[in-house]
């Protein structure tokens, strides 16, 4: 048993007199159901909470960790619910504490190129927001339209655009953080650098929510560039796209912002979800590179030595988008490869791996030759310029379900085994939750275990914040 | 008492056997001395080890650490000893354990863009090591000639290029750490993003030695520019030049390499140190203004354009220094600044302040009033474009060593209580150390400070490792 205290009525009506009645879903099957769960395609990983609470304030949240830590009744915090290592399932039932009504953007800093915003802003309204007046913020998950910029500090959310701009991490200037125990408090701030102290910042930025809730969070802004072009590169087969993407890395001369990868079967399935009618049919694989900028004449410059160096790595045939319109194009196929996946693999495991960029074609190959010991489908696409790949380990649809939960764990075993052997890890952005949990001592060593334990047992000896994620304690 | 066990003739016995004979220096206080302080000028921040180690293997460190834990005394990483707060100050004598002799290159890895190199390495030798590669590592700071890169790791070192590339931080992709128990920990990897766990790098790097020992560093590195333009702007008064800073920031439409600010004193005193002929005289202040790129035209024309902008907002002459030896000419004024005043000023309190950019002006101002007030002097320099400002808190020379022991606390509490209503904090590279541990309650909480205390009882529990520096447990 996890010795966690039972919500009763005694303790949803402390919860209702803080956040008020209306903001409070207790004892309704129906309207609490969405909160058991996340982006994670099947039911495997769904857990109903005990209560949600939708808090509006810092002094509430603050009002609603006091409340648990003294009564050891686990609190999940959950943002836009479309993370995919089931981050915001409270895999203890207790409190699911909803971010949705903190949704302010409270100011923008022009002078000092800052915006302070609250967790429940959509990442993408950020930017609408920050359009006009010529400035962005820098992240790019791929569910950006939906997700919280709470939850991306929380999973620390990389996306379309690191390679050149980094991670959220690299953003967050400043965190307001109600702790395990609800004190408040206040990290960093408008500073570009800053060494007063251990750097907490970027230990809670990623911690999924496991050691504290984010109330009101300080981004860095950077000057919106003005272009951005797109190549859609072409190739004959898997092998030959994914051996040029680190070749462009390194060899081309360009930094681009961008280098996707997508196997055949991951765009074909976003094309037919999306009912796209680009010439896929002749492609393997594909790589979407991009580049962006000021200079328009130095970008179609960029664009032309990229397109040759990637015809000379073996693309077949490249096309080059130069306008927002087309750019969007090609891009909504790309995000949308998940959500193809998750419609048509019912039975499927969503994998994040990240190896060194040089060991990113020997891990694609290995992986078909583990898709065909198993008599699985292992589509990949993802981030490829930085290591980082999305694997879509798919059953087919003659095997029963008893079946795939049976040979899913063995193949993941040998799956992130392959990644360990290149000093890979098991998630490079999505998070581990409780998702990927018992595989975490496959890729680190039990003293870092350790010292996250102890570094999670310092800041919440109870054990209420989001337990069952990353570790067991 | 600090409850410290001393080095007896035993365990000196044992530190020889672990590390030889020849590297063990014990009962010799002129060999002893050296490694009883850093830079800081002046004698107050100077306490002499017990005895001196110099191992050359992560096995060794692990067993120095074992012995010490064990036996409950002290230990104090060294690096070159070039800190400007105490870090390596041996405040307990125990064990300084120097990393000199761990001071290979490891491994140039230019398919992953990574280098991975011991603690002991000079910052400034990774670089020449990678020129011929056309890469380098975006650290640059001003000691870079003398300090290790371990010791940039353990304070986060951030420099003269911040602005465009970052601190330390950004460029830290693995640690082999060695924890105060004795374990050895892998931290990241040859990994361009990861968030298998929580993020432990950035919370090492800048630690100050207080959470391990790094026995190994892999560094990114990137394309070594193969142009650095830099323009030296004089301005009529330290006013005019530090107004013209956030404004280059923000409204010139180019993002600098580096906006360093140097008022009349700071640069007429590494001018006369170095006997410089620069047209100094003219000048109330200076900034030094770099860019770094590929394309030398595109370049010329950003320098034109700042020149002008520069014009614009006050400086009454610009020179522009676009080859390596009149930039390095520039460069050498800035980096000897602190040297300058060390010999000039022995009564002085190098101050390394950060407050956001916008406000930057506005603290250099007050800082000023500060001095008449108190009848000392604050001559001011920095990393300027990033909030980040040295300023070295100077006694006439009239004044008593009393006067200046007695008044010194009340001008840094009047001083950091400014910086702290700007939303600023005492240090932006330099470290707490030992040096401004007893103001950090003026800018941060009780709160982090607990967090920090609570960490550090996690992972030290005997607190043997450098203890005395940023807080007491």
């Amino acid at each position: 048993m996890s010795g966690y205290a039972p919500v009763t009525p005694e303790i949803a009506a402390q919860l209702e007199a803080i956040c008020g009645k209306n903001y409070v879903i207790y004892r309704d099957e129906e309207r609490l159901e969405p909160y058991s769960r996340d982006e994670i395609p099947g039911h495997h990983y769904r857990r109903m909470p005990e209560i949600v609470v939708r808090p509006q304030t810092t002094a509430e949240v603050s009002a609603i960790m006091k409340l648990a830590n003294v009564e050891r009744i686990p609190v999940t915090p959950r943002g836009a619910g479309s993370g995919l290592s089931g981050g915001a399932v409270p895999v203890f039932g207790g409190i699911v504490v909803a971010t949705d009504r903190m949704n302010q953007i409270l100011e923008l800093d022009k002078q000092n190129m800052m915006i302070v915003v609250e967790p429940g802003v959509i990442a993408n309204d950020i930017n609408e927001y920050l359009r006009p007046h010529e400035l962005f913020y820098a992240g790019y998950p791929m569910s950006m339209e939906t997700c919280y910029i709470g939850g991306n500090v929380a999973e620390n959310a990389g996306g379309g655009k690191a390679i050149k701009y980094g991670v959220t991490s690299r953003y967050v200037l400043g965190l307001e953080v109600v702790l395990p125990s609800g004190e408040v408090m206040e990290l960093g701030g408008k500073l570009l650098k800053d060494v007063t102290g251990y750097n907490l910042l970027p230990l809670m930025t990623g911690s999924e929510g496991t050691l504290g809730i984010f109330t009101k969070i300080i981004l860095k802004v950077i000057p919106l560039p003005k272009y951005q072009y797109d190549l859609l590169a072409l190739f004959p087969d898997s092998r030959t796209a994914i051996e040029a993407v680190p070749a462009t890395m390194v060899e081309s001369g360009i930094t681009p912002t961008s280098v996707e990868y997508m196997d055949q079967e991951s765009f074909r399935s976003a094309c037919e979800y999306l009912n796209e009618t680009l010439p896929y049919q002749d492609a393997g694989a594909m790589l979407l590179v991009s580049v962006d900028g000021n200079d328009p004449e130095k970008m179609a410059d960029d664009c032309e030595a990229l397109g040759t160096f990637l015809e000379k790595h073996g693309a077949s045939v490249v096309y080059v988008a130069d306008t927002p319109a087309n750019s969007e194009r090609i891009w909504k196929i790309r995000r949308n490869v998940a959500e193809a996946f998750s419609l048509y693999f019912p039975r499927q495991s969503g994998e994040d791996i990240v190896v060194p960029p040089a060991s990113i074609a020997l891990v694609v190959e290995q992986f078909q030759e583990l898709a065909e010991k198993y008599g699985v489908t292992i589509p990949c696409y993802g981030h490829a310029g930085d290591g980082n790949l999305h694997s879509r380990v798919s059953a087919p649809d003659s095997w029963s379900d008893e079946r795939w939960e049976e040979t899913l764990p063995k193949i993941l075993n040998d799956l992130y085994a392959l990644v360990a052997q290149q000093g890979g890890r098991i998630s490079g952005e999505h998070g581990i939750g409780c998702k990927r949990l018992a595989y975490m001592p496959s890729v680190v060593s039990e003293t870092y275990l350790n010292v996250l334990r102890s570094i999670k047992q310092a800041l919440d000896p109870n054990n209420i914040m989001n337990p069952g994620k990353i570790f067991m304690v």
